[in-house]
């Protein structure tokens, strides 16, 4: 506390009979107070959070309240507004431009006249709380680690010749009690004339209450921070107003990177096989970042130099790459992260050219294969403060899955390949325009009918007009889980051939049969070896989730979050009528939409989250799929639609599932087997 | 105290009374300790300063130790070479290699076997103390701030596959009870390369025992730095062995500033007149300290990259241009500094190119015209620690005067113009070959002779062979006092014209007359305007100190201390006759050298001595002249040779001074009115 505050505080426990009693709601923090004091300064001895950037100056508009009226008088406090000194001049004018609200005082103006009963609206809140689109998620405290701070500034003279710092933090010392340690050498550059050009005013830009990032003449209260995620294919920002908490822009882009491969494992071996690669591929994440802050920015009429912070999340690879980090070791076993702190740094180490006090903070990495997106998950979905055993997986190239309540969390990545994303499946593709994403196939003709991206009928819908250039990876799962619930598809995942005689959309290709799901131009073709794919996939995701419930001691969860772009596009029910995901009460089965972005967010805007995501990551229990014997065991049973012997009772209760049917004994482990092998050098 | 030493000390508390004791000389420090124990580890529990980078491998062989053998048997310690473990392994291979001296041990291979008397030579402490060459200067300390450490880091495997950093981080725990704070961008893109070309085994370069700033791999043992001084006409760089403390390679340079102007008052304008002008001479600054760095360097066969600390001496402008500051607003009343204060920042941050982990430090200013070179002879020459009462002036175009003991130390600067570089001399030109640095007049003859910068013999010497250019600072000096001695030059500066009669060489021009030194091809003449600029000078530089005495309540002074190439060059006894210096015994008169260099190579070697000095600093008291009332009385008194009114018992007593002799009383007022005009445009 603040020499200020103590005094101030020593005041209220003399509690003085006869000065007036003020009340704040929604803290409820008293005291009694010096008629005459003004309401924000008995705020702050309080320590009752209520903002200000002008420092009492009736600029900044930020310390509005109400006076409650009457409602107290049951407790003996007859609140009023004639308690309060008159309107005065600066509120006049703030009322005038529509700044200060009708009904409300700038409590930095008005002063206590008799007892009051202030309430402190959530905008007026420093720590407001900012609410979130999903029911079930948690709002977002606001926390920024950046704040703007009016100062008038002493000018120099002969007499008192002391230099502009020594000046500026005298002033930030006696106006805001606040002890500031360092500026740096831009800061430097340009105080003197800052100075001179605000006449001695001006609002700083202060860093955890310490460090002085930048200073504007004048009175100045814009504020914005940029929350990334750098996933494989996409990078998405949001530009963020740190004092109210909105996004005031979002933006995403493809990763530049994708023209150095598709997959991450392809990023790493372009970079293995040609010296400079790493530089090319860091480069390319960087130059898009630069140009989704001058979009955002430009998108939300904001001056990219008033971006003070930047938050990253993204996989180890992204992680390292945005870094300038090597990523090769984490191509290999033991797949070695160079560090999974959280890293702070100055934009300009990586090339981003906002403020030249802007910093980054980097999201902490859980293990090698766990990154800073799955620690963005985690800050996200905050399975650490949750009384329900949640589940968290997080698919892409690897899944990346979390386990755990308030009292555990553990964490693990699986090998997943790039089947979910439409890789490696005979007519997948990417989710973009034209992607088969829904599909249902009536069990009686075993007819499809699908719908398609950018077209809002189904295909047996009047005026459905596009053709289809291939199927996405919710295309997939729903293609496979209609099949296998229409009885084209044994629980062991073999076409059955014998349904060839009921439709010519199941054809022989060599010795395996192929569902034709569209014929045309291309011609859109389900065959054995894209099941085959998808079963290794989902295999790999359910062992992982299955290993860490092991761990746990669990035998059922009783929350399933699906996060990441696959995961919100999903239909939960056939993501676990194909096995993918252990049993749960389908309302329980929700997705997360891109939770490493949000997770990035939360850490923009609350550097409490920060600390306490630092803790989390510290404590969570890393699993290595790759050494756990079980893991294998667990792999070969998953392979089976939905599950060789898992029993699913609330699946089964919500959807008709077809009794059990087996076309070959040995494939599924035999796929296992290479599997194996092909795990060995794998990594995204 | 780290954990082990506690449990080391507490052992030592023990006493068990069966154990060998070990005494370790000088420090006096003992202890008993378990036979077995290596030495090294004894001294470390003891706190002994004993170097180690190897942390105890035999690889550095900086713990070298000798046994004292009988000395200590009175005090019941029979200490005997027999009282260790036999010569091991490494300590023969390290004795052939030379590395470890004849009758020496390896304190890290050598174990306890008895009651020993262990001495540490200087050479193995770390706080060795730097001998100085002057016999009144204090040794150095040694306390660098960047420390080499040797680890052994646990390579990453699938069952701990911790981050690089982290086991990194743990092995400087566990093998140096170090606790690392930070590694930077630079330092993260080289980790797992490092780690893995040396085996996991690396050399860390350590700042302040917590940021990591660099690794090599293995074992590495280089540690340089360097110690800059920026005059505004010449910049000087010695380059420091960080581990033993020796300059191993100096260099220096005219500042290339000097194309902008000569002196600091042009740079300014040139600055203000010219847009990008400051951009200009920060860049010609730094590409000189970038020249200084790689001219010493290959001096000394050091490569760049093991250059880890830079640290900066420098007036306020040339202080503020390196920073890349607007210095424009110290060319102006109030002169107000931009930041006073020690700076610490990356060497890249200034565009100095050596490892990309070198940090920078900047001395701190003491006033608006009291810079950092100013602290560096407040380092260097410590006043603030003396019983004397010392004044220290630093002459150069303003004169930097420092007076005080322990118990309080004052400064000021005073605007002397460039008279005294040779600036606004008829003749007058830089120190520098062909110049005349030294005079001397037959009071008989009134014929002068003369001493010229390269060329060893004096004018009236067999052998003279030089034509002279110019003078310089010192022989302006000398030829104004051997004009005063020989009765040419009256007490209130004027060249007697009745003395033209003795020699032709006193000529008259216009109303007033010049003495010419030398006649040729350049006449060099001493014109009576030279005197009245001289008188200027001195006047200004006598005024300031006797205003810091009359803050200080003294009349005369214990000590004076002429820093910097000026006061390196003058014969203290000339500056004394021509009043430049209060009165002092001519014995503690000396000259300090480059002092503000050697205060930035304090402080690049000790570390203690950056916070001593920024302490120290921020105690001093700033007299700021410009206000000051009584400086203009001060000042018009001082025109007066040696002074219209000061005593100078010592310099009478040592020096046979001519009665005191007026021309014309009003003419040194007359000045001095002019001379406050333009004091208060000027500032360097």
């Amino acid at each position: 506390m603040s020499p200020k505050r103590v005094r101030a505080a020593a005041r209220v426990g003399a509690a003085v009979a006869e000065e007036p009693l003020v009340v704040f709601t929604p803290s409820g923090r008293r005291g009694r107070f010096r008629r005459g004091t003004p309401v924000l300064q008995a705020a702050r001895a309080l320590g009752v959070d209520l903002d200000s950037v002008c420092g009492g100056r009736g600029i900044c508009t930020r310390c509005q309240v109400t006076i409650g009226e009457g409602e107290f008088a049951k407790h003996g406090i007859a609140s009023s507004d004639s308690h309060l000194t008159p309107f005065t001049e600066p509120e006049y004018r703030q009322q005038e431009s529509g700044q200060l609200k009708r009904g409300r005082r700038l409590s930095c103006q008005a002063r206590i006249g008799g007892d009051l009963v202030v309430d402190v609206p959530p905008e007026s809140q420093v720590h407001k709380q900012v609410v979130r689109k999903r029911a079930e998620a948690r709002a977002i405290e606001l926390h920024p680690v950046v704040h703007l701070h009016y100062v008038e500034v002493t000018p120099p003279d002969m007499h008192e010749p002391a230099a502009h710092l020594r000046r500026l933090k005298q002033a930030l010392k006696e106006q805001w009690d606040l002890d500031v340690e360092s500026a740096d050498i831009p800061l430097l550059q340009k105080l003197n004339k800052t100075l001179e050009d605000g006449g001695y005013k001006a609002t700083v830009f202060l860093r955890e209450g310490k460090r002085i990032l930048d200073i504007r003449p004048g009175f100045y209260d814009k504020l914005f921070g940029m929350a990334v995620d750098i996933g494989s294919t996409t990078i998405a920002a949001h530009l963020c107003d740190l004092q109210s908490g909105e996004v005031v822009a979002s933006a995403g882009c493809m990763n530049p990177q994708i023209r150095f491969g598709e997959d991450l494992m392809s990023r790493v071996s372009y970079v293995m096989m040609n010296p400079g690669g790493d530089r090319e591929l860091t480069l390319a994440v960087r130059e898009a970042l630069n140009g989704l802050a001058q979009e955002t920015a430009k998108e939300a009429g904001v001056d990219p130099l008033d971006i003070m912070e930047v938050t990253i999340a993204g996989n180890p690879i992204m992680h390292h790459l945005v870094l300038g980090i090597d990523p090769t070791p984490l191509g290999f076993a033991p797949f070695a992260l160079t560090t999974d702190e959280a890293t702070e740094l100055w934009a300009t180490e990586i090339e981003l050219y906002l403020n030249p006090g802007t910093r980054v903070y980097v999201l902490p990495c859980i293990a090698g294969h766990v990154g800073a997106d799955a620690a963005g998950v985690v800050l996200s979905e905050m399975p650490y403060r949750s009384d329900e055993m949640t589940l968290i997986v997080d698919v892409g190239t690897n899944a990346e899955i979390i386990l755990g309540d308030k009292h555990r969390v553990l964490a693990a990545s699986s090998p997943t390949g790039p089947a979910f994303e439409g890789a490696q499946i005979s007519s997948g593709q990417r989710a973009a325009p034209g992607a088969i994403e829904r599909v249902r196939i009536d069990p009686e003709t075993l007819e499809p009918r699908f719908k398609v991206i950018g077209e809002a009928a189904w295909s047996n819908e009047p005026g459905f007009a596009v053709v289809p250039t291939g199927i996405c990876g919710s295309g997939i799962i729903e293609v496979l889980a209609e099949m296998y619930l229409a009885g084209i598809l044994t629980t062991d995942g073999v076409i059955d051939g014998s349904a060839a005689g009921r439709t010519p959309r199941i054809v022989q290709q060599d010795r395996t049969f192929a569902y034709v799901l569209y014929e045309g131009s291309p011609t859109i073709t389900v065959t054995q070896n894209d099941i085959r794919q998808i079963q290794l996939a989902k295999g790999a995701l359910y062992a992982g989730a299955r290993l860490l419930m092991d761990h746990m001691g669990i035998d059922a969860v009783d929350r399933i979050t699906l996060a990441g772009a696959f995961g919100s596009n999903i239909d939960t029910k056939y993501a676990m009528i194909l096995g993918m995901i252990p049993d749960c009460d389908l309302a329980k089965v929700t997705s997360a939409g891109n939770a490493a972005g949000t997770g990035a967010r939360i850490a923009l805007l609350n550097e409490k989250a920060r600390r306490e995501l630092e803790g989390v990551v510290r404590d969570i229990e890393k699993i290595e799929t790759a050494v756990e014997p079980k893991f294998q065991d667990h792999f070969v049973e998953a392979m089976a639609i939905p599950h060789k012997t898992a029993p699913y009772p609330h699946l089964k209760a919500a959807v008709a599932l077809p009794e059990p049917k087996f076309a070959e004994a040995d494939d599924a482990g035999g796929n296992g087997g290479r599997r194996r092998r092909r795990r060995e050098r794998r990594t995204g």
